[in-house]
């Protein structure tokens, strides 16, 4: 079995690398700050001292890298693009600018390989137990060569055509569509409270009838209780992420004035001091307008 | 058994005055208009010609009445609160203001009768499952009073203790989230549909995972199809609901700024000319903006 | 020269009193709270125990109350509009509801006299210099009546027909755009002071160059230097006015994205206790959204 | 009498450019596309074939161009930086970021050269008129150098201090406050119009009394006529620079609801085929909610 490479051992994609070395892959792993692979050896994989080391002609490498400006210097990294060619593939699961995601496979194209997004939704504890949902698009070769190893990876694939640049919106779109429920509750929950109905007690109502998913179930809890720390998915990169869909939302001319509006309690947040809180203590905008934070 | 009153036989009030009917009470029935009464009298019913006649000395009643001005009219018609006293209960299923019911629960008080406020979640093939979610509040006799009959047409009870506002509360909270929720899917879905990702797609994906209940799949699909005709609960009843949650946050002096922009998505769809349209066509808002309605 | 009756003696009602009687025109006056005549007293006005007291067949008689209930007691009170009648003219100063208005003046039509709405734009000291802007609407032969009188108390008239809502349009509107210009300059303000711009040298900038008017120019200092007590037009009159506004605009069917959010500001302010500051005090919102306030 | 540079021969910088000439200043003219500098040549201007030739040692060069982009590019082309140190003065003119400003700022203080922001307020017609306002920052010798010559095309000149990212910021606030307006405006006026008030009287009574100031009364009417052709300045360009005030309060983590909502309007504007219409069109956004447009 050949070699595939893995860059970026983070939250998610040390957990996912794992799965991919127990589903057989031999790995060549890198990480930028270095200590992250000991698990990983263990299983079989071998640390580079490079991006390019991890790739090799017509082999698969995945990146899990933590914004656009990390995926790009990889890519543009000394010897990345020519290592994979001839008929390499890049498989790319960080959340990302769909222009990004667009601009890349235009790179890898013209460089002899391809370029496949494939961002997923779920938790470091889903990466763990292979529950990620896995959003993918680009090339067909590209994505038919890389949909096996995902397989392994997550419980469910969804696929978003030949534009490199789809599974990044739909990525976008998904944490967007997060914020908004937790902004929703957030204010539904500051006029319980105010009227003297226990947002716990809401929390639950509805997590157990209209909006039985554990998005509402389990940020409905937290929010009710008023419980940030420690952050599961930090404030500052849900930031990063309510920018990336404004920025995607301006290319395309789409006005988007519920994200706006998260984007803004979440700034809001990072002024107040709250770098090391949850992204879901966005919800604090809407209880300290209201005068119960 | 004891006769109980039941008023308002609209598009709600018949499936579950049927299902009352079913469980074996005796029904005496009024409506505004005539001519609703057909299937219950062959169930045994029997039709009053004005709202007293529902009501008897220490008896029930239930109203499931359009909105908050026929709530009241039924409750100011000559000899409703009289009839009902000494010990009636009236068990009132409409979407209302909290005050309202706060209100009527204090006029009932007084009369030597009880109030509570039982408004349900579930369209009129939900109630006709007996698969509604009933939210209950008010004085504690009267709710373990009314709570056996609610378990005949609904699936789970959720309780919100001695204020009768409550409950209506809790309702508008529930509706406002829905409208939220639309809203958010219609900006993902304009964001998607611009960049060259089908809404539908979009909404399958969602469904399935990250929000994989009722009000996102059903709700999800027909905003991607953008098909908001026959109307299941029409945009005027919509704009009504969002208004009263908006009276609600301003008298609690609690901000709700979603809120907001779901009310204005409403009105302007009624600026248009939809009055009957579903009131999931305030996602219509978001498509103009973004130029594709 | 006939007798006059004038109602309301509060901040703005005395001045425009005062400037009445100077003018040569007697007087009868009435407040709610008693103890508020004594000057207009020593200018030869008369004190009259009740509203109707103020009225006479045929005469004329002007209200300046709080708000829309206030203004409806003294109109419902007994007696006030027979006595006013035939031919009889009320002239209405207050910043009402337009349906208030218009409901107003079918009830003086119905009875046999005219209404004129009359409201003012200007603070009491602008009142007692006869410096306000008046808008005038109502029936043709009341305004024409009416504009005599209002010339002695303004620098200004402004015509709007014949529907005596418009005037209440063009009032809430005025005073919406003085709210959306605080609300500006408060966002503009802390862009700045983030950004290492002193917002005092913004406010003299704007209130000298592009925004050369009173509003900005006084509001914008306050605002630079978050100076909000003593309250020169108290936090909740604002609350009310904006109130007023959206709901001339939910009538309307017309979105106000702008209205809302003042509104919102408001609220938030009440929220927090700012019962006592001027409506100006909105522009803590942003300050406090930037983590400055 | 030294030669100056002047870079940018657009609709801005040409009357600039020759109001400069008129005051006796020997100029070096540069346009990216050529056939602009026939009028300044009369004046006894040189036209020259690249920007560094604009530039001379110890000498004055000033910019106006249309974006943060052009502004870079002159900056980073051949020769500029070395050309005008030691000692050299670069004044820019245009609407930038703050961020932009102050890297430049920068790079010419590494090169030996000081840089002066100095973006003006006014159209071409006031640019003509030497009526513009002019916002100044930068180190204290590049200023104290500036302002002689900004004396002879201004009306006025505001300073603020050693940062040259202080200038950007006033005059985006600035230029954010007009579209504030213009969006307040819109709301105002569609509230009149759908309750049968007429714009054009609102704009009249505003822009005489509460807002008599230019901003008011130009746009007022123009929005109250729904008159946004031929642009006086486009709308593709307030959205750029509603684009930059939007980075530069995420920057500075100062929330801008109202920037949101008027950058919203104009990409909305653009989604909807306006790119020729003047960025007062901003204002169709609130009559097409109301469904007057």
């Amino acid at each position: 079995m050949d070699r595939i490479g893995f860059i970026g051992l983070g939250r998610m994609g040390q957990p996912v690398a794992r799965n991919l070395a127990a589903s057989g892959h031999a790995l060549a792993v890198w990480n930028r700050s270095p200590g992250k692979s000991g698990p990983l050896l263990e299983a079989g994989a071998v640390e580079v001292d490079r991006p390019s080391a991890a790739c090799a002609p017509g082999a698969v490498v995945f990146t899990m890298l933590s914004d656009d400006r990390a995926l790009e210097e990889v890519v543009s990294s000394e010897g990345f693009l020519d290592r994979l060619s001839p008929g390499g593939l890049h498989v790319s699961m960080s959340t990302v600018a769909p222009a990004t995601s667009r601009r890349l496979a235009g790179r890898h194209e013209k460089a002899g390989s391809a370029f496949v997004a494939a961002p997923v939704f779920g938790r470091p504890d889903a990466a763990a137990a292979r529950k990620l949902w896995v959003c993918v698009s680009g090339a067909p070769a590209g994505r038919e060569r890389a949909i096996p190893f995902l397989r392994t990876i997550g419980q469910g694939i969804y696929e978003f055509g030949d534009d490199a640049g789809a599974a990044s919106v739909a990525k976008l779109c998904g944490n967007f569509l997060i914020a908004a429920a937790m902004e929703s509750m957030a204010e539904a929950f500051a006029l319980g409270e105010k009227s003297g109905v226990a947002p716990g007690a809401l929390a639950k109502l509805f997590g157990e009838t209209l909006f039985s998913s554990p998005v509402y179930q389990n940020y409905g809890k937290s929010i009710a209780e008023k419980k940030f720390q420690p952050p599961g998915f930090a404030l500052p990169l849900g930031l990063k992420d309510m920018s990336l869909v404004l920025a995607a939302a301006a290319e395309a001319r789409a006005p988007m004035p519920v994200a706006n509006l998260v984007r803004d309690r979440l700034l809001s947040g990072l002024a107040r001091g709250r770098e090391d809180y949850d992204w879901s203590a966005l919800a604090l905008g809407a209880a300290e307008d209201a005068g119960i934070a």
